[in-house]
């Protein structure tokens, strides 16, 4: 049964709306285990969407699936020293199995490096049979005490790439190549734009060498890590004697990347395009992109009306629309609109006695641009040859709110941490373009004082027309421009 | 780097061959945690295959994907007394978390029926709210022994529906609904023919009140359980209080059913069509299913020969074909023709510059009919014209092949069990139809004497056109008609 109380208002508290909205919108619940959540079907017809597009992109760039086990030898975790310390203390051990005490102990996947490249050094002996390109789609596990549904849960779903290759230039090729992949995929299907750059040192992947990544802003000007792509050098090579022979008959270590992204671009997704009275979804990954609510008062109106409605589903079926009928009988038209309408459905066609009459429906966007009519009486024929068109309209609209939004609340030509900090704290957040001399101690102090965060030295795409001279720590000369914001 | 021994013969040792077929088509691969496997992109490919097609028959039915946690309480597990007998011996439990030992254990999800009962608790109030329909795509954990790749590790990959009914008519109704969904899948798409009936009570789901089961036979005469469908009755309903208001307005316990399959089923399809050269491949399985070959002796042959291997590609592609062209370079022709065959791509194109000149190419099936060329000349045109339909054709072949295989070694009027153990004890093994009492003793003894198990007591369909008058056992009447083998 939905529940259908109003949301509490954005302004008035951005989290509790952002938990009430993945709750009532039926998008995922609470567990019986504290930190892992449930992904209900509306959630997870979402990341369906998801999964299918990036799949795709994948193998268009050449990766194959595989899959990896879930359970890694304690041992392995240890091996590559930066690694254990990051991951350490978020894993979930298996300490008995079939009744019996194990004489290791196994974790939980909290990602698979480890595992992966041991299996890739059994599999490469030459030049040849490099590159290998490999993507699966798995659970991990990271325990976490403070959790949010999709942002932040002791399990969740993800991607993760891992590839091998025989030189430094074609890793790093691959690593750029799937942040741009990333990057588009969060751009054209999410509606999400993102700024892309590389991490800090103190921020990286614990065990690259370098860590790109993709961040957005929500609409509480937090920043949210979308998606990261890692160049591993040869960290993990030398670990597990990934090594080839190479065009000259010399062993070499392979150089790897990584690569992910995971349940947690849902809530991006949610907390990009929701409002006060639900969710918004873009239509490239909304599970039902058109509902068609028939209405009628007297048993005599239903059959024609519900077999309408069941004509206009067939229609738009054909026309590669994913589509709905509401014709459920215990619920009136103003509760299937509210319900539809808080789980996000870009666009509404009702039709009623009157309409079928005059050829006509009633169509209802979920959102508009200002100033104009949500909804539209419409000639039924023109009406259905026209949704096509208006759902790539709807696409892009949100895309281009999204942008304008991020645009108001992006910062340049701060030069000082008091400055950074009253903008990263003013209503609204935001990100905060500043220079940085690239001393760790400045990143160090900012972050103790403002809790922003170095988000990234952002991509040529992305940085100022006239980059600040200064770091904003102080009298040194700045040596790159980088991005700060409070983070999910 | 592709092991391009030969396999151990079938005939010779059934076993050896099914390990060394499954590692040398690169299906699969032994990883370093005992008892876990690793799905390499072929055999994963595969199984993506099947995940797509069922997937979608699952959605043709009316069911949503969902997902629930990895982990659930050790308490959970106990609820129901026969589920936690027939799994606590393989559970794998997590007893530490984030650093620190847990309050409660919890184990790595066996099978979800607990925790997924305990959220159907949660969501449903009334009748109106029934039926739920789910299905999770996941991995599950029963920790094993003695381990084979696909068909029994301890971690393997599967899914499993979950519904809940307001009737017990309605719950019987979505078992056997979902019964015949597997047993068309696996005729249709693995070409694997299969008995569906009543597991008896010793073989049932822990949990279950019925079970019923897809049982297909191997080359080697033995059973493999593909898949089972169970009506749960009320039995996890009442430990979980998942209870419905009913149109009457009187609070009653909901209906459950679960079914499931796994990537059990890769190691069915090797086992059902496999061959003493490798792996064959249903068509609408293979992730290839044509493979095009260049043939050149000069440099200057290369380009053109090449060229139109792509050609045929783009133009195969364009009829929805799955086709790869060999390019590479460091292999011979006859290396690259073995490495298909081993790996069961159906169809494969061979075209060298005399090919060139006279517009025809070579076509070779992985397997014919008795009698029959593998191998054609052929005009191209006609030729890639007629691959949709050879591909079908194959298809078919494979299952006409199966069931033939099948019926072969499928034995009426037994009336001993002294008969039986001989039947299953022969090479080539085989199911054998017999009369039983339903004395459970009975089905005892004939386990422990010959190893044969109670596969099932078959659908109307699979049964003997007279069945047997007396129970196998003795004396006693028979009631119904069962089947006995070895199974894996």
């Amino acid at each position: 049964m939905a529940d259908d109380r109003k949301l509490t208002p954005r302004a008035e508290d951005f989290s509790a709306w952002y938990n009430e909205l993945v709750l009532r919108a039926e998008l995922a619940d609470h567990s019986p285990v504290r930190g892992s959540m449930v992904i209900r079907p509306w959630g997870y017809g979402i990341w369906e969407n998801m999964q299918r597009a990036l799949d795709d992109m994948f193998k268009a760039t050449g990766h194959e699936n595989a899959y990896f086990p879930l359970l890694i030898p304690m041992s392995f975790i240890e091996r590559e020293k930066e690694h254990v310390e990051g991951f350490k203390p978020e894993l979930a051990v298996v300490t008995h199995a079939g009744g019996k005490e194990l004489e290791e102990p196994l974790v939980i996947r909290p990602t698979s490096e480890t595992v992966i490249y041991s299996m890739f050094a059994k599999w490469v002996q030459s030049y040849r049979d490099l590159p290998i390109l490999m993507n699966q789609w798995a659970n991990v596990m990271r325990w976490e005490l403070r959790t949010r549904l999709f942002l932040r849960t002791s399990e969740f779903l993800w991607q993760e790439g891992h590839t091998a290759h025989a030189s430094e230039p074609e890793a790093e090729e691959e690593t750029r190549r799937m942040l741009e992949v990333y990057r588009q995929f969060m751009q054209d299907w999410i509606a999400m734009p993102v700024v892309t750059g590389l991490k800090s040192e103190s921020e990286k992947f614990a065990g690259a060498l370098r860590t790109y990544t993709c961040e957005a802003m929500m609409q509480d000007g937090k920043a949210l890590q979308a998606g990261t792509s890692h160049n591993l050098g040869q960290n993990f090579s030398k670990q597990f004697e990934l090594t080839f022979q190479n065009e000259e008959g010399v062993e070499a270590f392979a150089w790897n990347t990584s690569w992910g992204v995971s349940t947690r671009l849902v809530g991006g997704l949610v907390m990009t395009h929701g409002d006060d009275d639900g969710l918004v979804l873009p239509p490239r990954l909304a599970p039902v992109q058109v509902v068609v609510v028939p209405i009628f008062r007297k048993e005599e109106e239903r059959t024609a009306v519900v077999e309408r409605a069941h004509q206009i589903r067939s229609r738009l079926q054909e026309a590669g629309v994913r589509v709905r009928v509401d014709d459920r009988d215990h619920l009136n038209p103003g509760a299937k609109f509210w319900e539809w309408e808080r789980k996000g459905v870009p666009l509404r066609i009702e039709i009623g006695p009157r309409d079928l009459a005059k050829n006509q429906v009633v169509l209802v966007r979920r959102v508009t641009p200002e100033g104009e009519d949500r909804k539209a009486f419409l000639d039924e024929n023109e009406a259905l040859a026209s949704i096509p068109g208006r759902l790539e309209e709807f696409q892009r609209y949100l895309l281009e709110r999204a942008v304008e939004a991020r645009e108001a609340r992006s910062y340049r030509g701060v030069t000082s941490i008091e400055e950074l900090q009253e903008r990263v704290d003013a209503p609204g957040g935001g990100f905060v373009y500043t220079g940085w001399s690239g001393d760790p101690e400045v990143e160090r102090r900012i972050q103790e004082t403002t809790k922003a965060t170095l988000r990234c030295i952002p991509d040529p795409a992305f940085r100022s027309e006239s980059p600040p001279e200064r770091c904003i720590g102080g009298d040194a000369p700045s040596k790159m421009e980088v991005v700060w914001a409070k983070a999910y």
